[in-house]
Formats: C-alpha cells, structure tokens, sequence
C-alpha cells in the first residue's frame, strides 16, 4: 500500500461508465514522511479532497474498495491518515 | 492508474485472437503535469487517438474495461482526459 | 516476496470499513540483509510490532493472509524473520 | 503491455509441469522504438523466434493467453509486432 | 518472469500457516546473463538449493505453482535453469 498526499484532480468526461461518479485523483506519494516525487492516480472511496494525506491500495485489490467491485481501476484511495 | 498522451500505435497482425480488433497504442506517461521519459503500450476501450491525453488501467483489472473480459491484455485505455 | 523492518505505525481513523482493525504498518526494505531506501505499507496478520524484521507478500495475493480476504490491501506481513 | 525483441532461449528440464512444452524467451524491452537495458522473461504463445519484435502481456491476466490457463506464469508473449 | 540465483535462505517460524513447509530463498536476480544488484524473496516449489539459477514467477499467478493454492505469496520458483 502506499501513502500519499493528494495535489489534483483528473477530468475526464469520456471514459468508460463504471468510472463515471468516482473523483479522479492525483496524488504524490510520501515515504517515511517525506514527500517525493512520484505520483499515482487514484480513484476516491472515502471523500478525500485535495491536500489531504491519504492511504491507497493498488493492483487488482483495489477495486474490493469500490461500491461497483467491477469497476476498472488498478488504484483506490482506502483511507485518509490522520 | 497513469495519465499519458498517445505517441504511437503499434501494428501486429499475428496475435492472440482475443486481441484482434483492439487498436494498440503507445503512451508516454504524465505525472504531475509533465511528459515524462515512461512508456507503456495499452489496448484502447474509449476511441482515443493519437496526440490525446489519456487515463490508462494497469494489471489485473485492465481487462475489465475490455468488450471481452477474457482479452489476455494488462493495460487498458479507460478514459480521455479533458 | 520482500523481507523489511518495520520502522513506523500509521494511523487512519477514517477508511474503508474492511481495514477497520487492522494495524498499517511502515516497513523498510532489507535486500541481501542490508536496509535499502525503499518503504513499504503493509497491514499486519501476524502480531508484528515495530523494529522487527518481517516477511511480506504483495498483489493480489496479499489478502489471503487477511481474516477477512475480500479486504482491499496489496500489501500483508506474513512473517516474522528470526 | 510491454514490446520488445528477443534475444535468447532460457532451457529448463526441471520444472513445474504445467510449464512443461512452453519456450521460454528472454526478451529486452523496447520503448519508444529504441531498445533498452532492460530484460523480462516471457513464455510464447505466438510461434515467436529469436529477433523477432514481439507483444508481451504481463501480470495475472498473461495466463489467459496459454492453451492450459492455469500455468503459473506472469510474462507472456501475445503478438509479434510487423 | 524472472531468472535468478539463489543466494540465501530466510528461516520465519511464526508466519503464515500456509506458508508453514515451503522453503524461503532470496535470489539474485539476472538479466542477459549478467547478475544484477536486484533482489527477490520467493518460495521454492522445486526443490532448488542455494547457487542453482532458477525460473520465478511472481504476481497472483505464482500461487498456481503451490500445493496449496491458496498460499498468500507473490514469488515461487518455478523451475531449474539447465
């Protein structure tokens, strides 16, 4: 899993429809509590919003975290570290 | 998930038949608003073409996006990002 | 599979309600028994604690280690190293 | 998904059975047309050869390429490119 | 797929009971014949000892290659190389 720190949000009007209603985030991964740079995209679960730091599970686990388990996702905001 | 824009489109006429009539594209990856030296190859599900910003699906899941979700594929173009 | 140490704990009251319960866990890379500047968050299955030296597995797989195997995390200690 | 060029033949006798009649080829990756320092392991499933540019799909989905769908293997190779 | 050499065995004895059994090896990893400065924890289902150069497959597919299917791993020496 990865932690992250959230910096945009991704538009995207023609995509496919179980992506439709899922925030498209993108967010920068830290490591030991330092910000890197690297970045993922990660769909939303939990509400998280910009600038918050976040927990993101990745691979074909992640879609277990959305409301349409099918949807095509590799990555999924889980939770948001306190 | 990645955010990349289309530089390619790669030709195979002999393939795996669940492949045939999937457009396969090369994408050069987007992290944090930049191009970056990253490329991966990716069936399209969404129409997209070359010159567009698109959101990708890796893994597992990619074939979920895939009109046969038994399409031995690991990437997968999901959406257009505006 | 990897092998690490675990070097922090992280806290996030708000997430996915299939993560409730279990303990995340920031672990750093051992490669050929030397500590790498590589990190790691996992979730615990085996009573693992901070600074012990731990056997990890990743993907998809990971969630078979879970009491619950539909909880969305790619990443679960499954060992503690002697 | 991943292309590139064949480069060698790996010879295994011993082995799982289910790999058992499956050419194991080592492939160096191409990106961006230009072939790079970088290396996998894929079986075929198209008749490739050696020097052949090839399609390769990687990850959990790569098995549903092979006539026996349960062989353990991430690496496959689906296509050859033109 | 990966091709490696065995360079060490990892001795866990609380872990996982379905890893209870299986033999841990790190391997180091070679690419075009060369051994490289890379790393990787498998479990053997072969049979191969320390020195030999084996077949890894890693990801939700290497499970495939264990008596236990259902083992949580993400790497599993699949084969010898002659």
């Amino acid at each position: 899993m990865l932690v992250g720190k959230i910096v945009g949000h991704i538009v995207s009007t023609r995509k496919n429809e179980k992506l439709v209603g899922s925030k498209i985030m993108e967010v920068q991964l830290i490591e030991n509590e330092e910000l890197k740079n690297k970045f993922i995209v990660a769909l939303d679960s939990v509400g998280a919003g910009i600038g918050e730091r976040v927990l993101i599970t990745t691979g074909c686990s992640a879609r277990l975290a959305m409301p349409d388990q099918t949807a095509p996702t590799d990555a999924v905001i889980v939770g948001i570290v306190d």
